[in-house]
């Protein structure tokens, strides 16, 4: 299986704790880095968890509160100091350029490299990016300010070869893409080899789907159905529903009840209130509803 | 004796490693806290301090590079989230209040309490905070900006009365002011009580000088002479001074030639490049001038 994982660098929510740094985190897709969110010390996470920035080309940002993109500033000057030449694509919704570009400016007298900014409107799924494997799609959430998550899926890759059916039958190198993705093979005596003779199904293709900041909205089931991994936020607990209501937050509960009515395979709670000394208490609330749950936690990866 | 501390946040210079954190310290005198420089992440190091936020109204910046104050939109933020009402000052060379304006602006829609700049020219010494017990004073330096450090100098102390002299003569509580200014007592009787024979000095006032960045430059010496704790940039070590000098920062040994030269009674060193996986070697060569010194460490605490 080609590497799909999922760094945590930052779990916490908007008020430091000893215990977590602000959102941020890195899905790594056959050694490509996407970066999502970016709270205050991204970057030293990133150290922390022993990644090369020069793998990093896209950050994606939910929503412009502060613990989801300070880390910036820190970030691309650093890049800059290191003489980074490749473009980083910072993909937000509307309004992160006109902010940043002055701070930018300042502090980076002479830049060695270009951002870019892709702005998009966060209230329908975009598809914001896309390579040979993978695509990136905002999932459109509820919060306080325009704000989505992202869903990372792969794409269908082509079927495995059967080695010895195609040194039985001979087959030259040239037809061997055509087969791969699916076609029949004729040979000079023209006989028709059906491709299910000659190649096995490829892996499924994963998915990942970052869910935060959102109040509980179960309108995301549909895009998220069948996910590998959710990240979903989960900064309150049970007893403090009206607070999570209020400020347009998730519950462990409400999270756990999305991963069960999406099909996902695997939850991951995170973005947790300062609040919970203990986030057990969290993580026993989502249990109930979803078993495999696991808590978010710094410098953690996880296969997807 | 009463609290005078430093507490060191962070001393890495401008490249994260996974040793440092950008430049910032607390130095508590009476439980006031004053922040020097406040790099990226300093609201989590003064939690991991133990620090309270509400101690803390005044903060200064030493100069305008990414890795001394893009820590202060988070601490802002924060601060406001926790609902403060008190008045933030920020004191800094000029420019600052232009940059951060517009980011609090859009980041804390709501803001609890006012920040105030108080911007400076850091060309000249300049007295830019005083209280009952304290002076802070700019130390001009020399960088590839406007950029000085700060001389934190406690005010002499009223003397301490004698307890029993006191007694001895029935001087009267409302006299008592006085003869710890200097005041000599006289009795009813006209006689005249020398304020020698009735009060011993107080303690001499302490003092610290933070230096950071900076090249060598010995003409500080004379502002600094004699302070009770010297924190000197050492950015590089000796084999490295060619790089110090074009990037107008300071080796070890320069950093212990200003303590000696100054008078100091103790030396911290910090702002160390990212380059030094173990910092002895800069340890060492300070050590060789002046042996009194010790390397900066995140979560340390000295008394000044």
């Amino acid at each position: 299986m080609e590497k799909f994982e999922l760094h945590i660098l930052g779990c916490g929510s908007a008020l430091p704790t000893t215990r977590h740094f602000p959102t941020s985190q890195i899905v790594n897709v056959r050694d490509k880095l996407f970066m999502i969110d970016c709270g205050e010390g991204a970057q030293l996470q990133f150290r922390k968890s022993h990644l090369k920035f020069s793998r990093l080309n896209h950050i994606f940002i939910s929503h412009l509160h502060g613990d989801h993109c300070f880390g910036l500033l820190g970030l691309v000057s650093t890049l800059n100091l290191l003489g980074r030449t490749a473009e980083l694509h910072i993909h937000s919704p509307k309004g992160l350029r006109d902010l940043l570009v002055p701070m930018f400016e300042f502090f980076n007298k002479q830049m060695t490299y270009q951002v870019l900014f892709h702005e998009f409107d966060a209230k329908e799924p975009i598809q914001i990016y896309e390579d040979r494997s993978l695509t990136v799609t905002t999932i459109p959430l509820r919060h306080r300010m325009p704000c989505c998550g992202f869903l990372f899926a792969e794409k269908q890759r082509p079927n495995h070869i059967i080695r010895e059916m195609i040194d039985f039958y001979q087959v030259p190198v040239y037809e061997l893409n055509r087969i791969k993705n699916g076609a029949d093979y004729v040979t000079p005596e023209g006989e028709i080899i059906a491709n299910a003779r000659l190649t096995r199904p490829s892996e499924s293709p994963r998915s990942y789907a970052y869910c935060s900041d959102t109040i509980y909205l179960p309108s995301i089931v549909e895009q998220i159905k069948g996910v590998d991994l959710l990240f979903h936020e989960a900064t309150f607990a049970d007893e403090d529903a009206p607070r999570a209501k209020e400020t347009f937050h998730t519950t462990a509960t409400q999270a756990a009840w999305i991963a069960r009515e999406a099909g996902a395979k695997k939850l991951m709670i995170g973005h947790f209130s300062a609040r919970y000394e203990n986030e057990n208490v969290l993580l026993k609330e989502a249990v109930a509803i979803f078993p495999d749950t696991q808590l978010a936690k710094e410098t953690l990866c996880v296969s997807v």
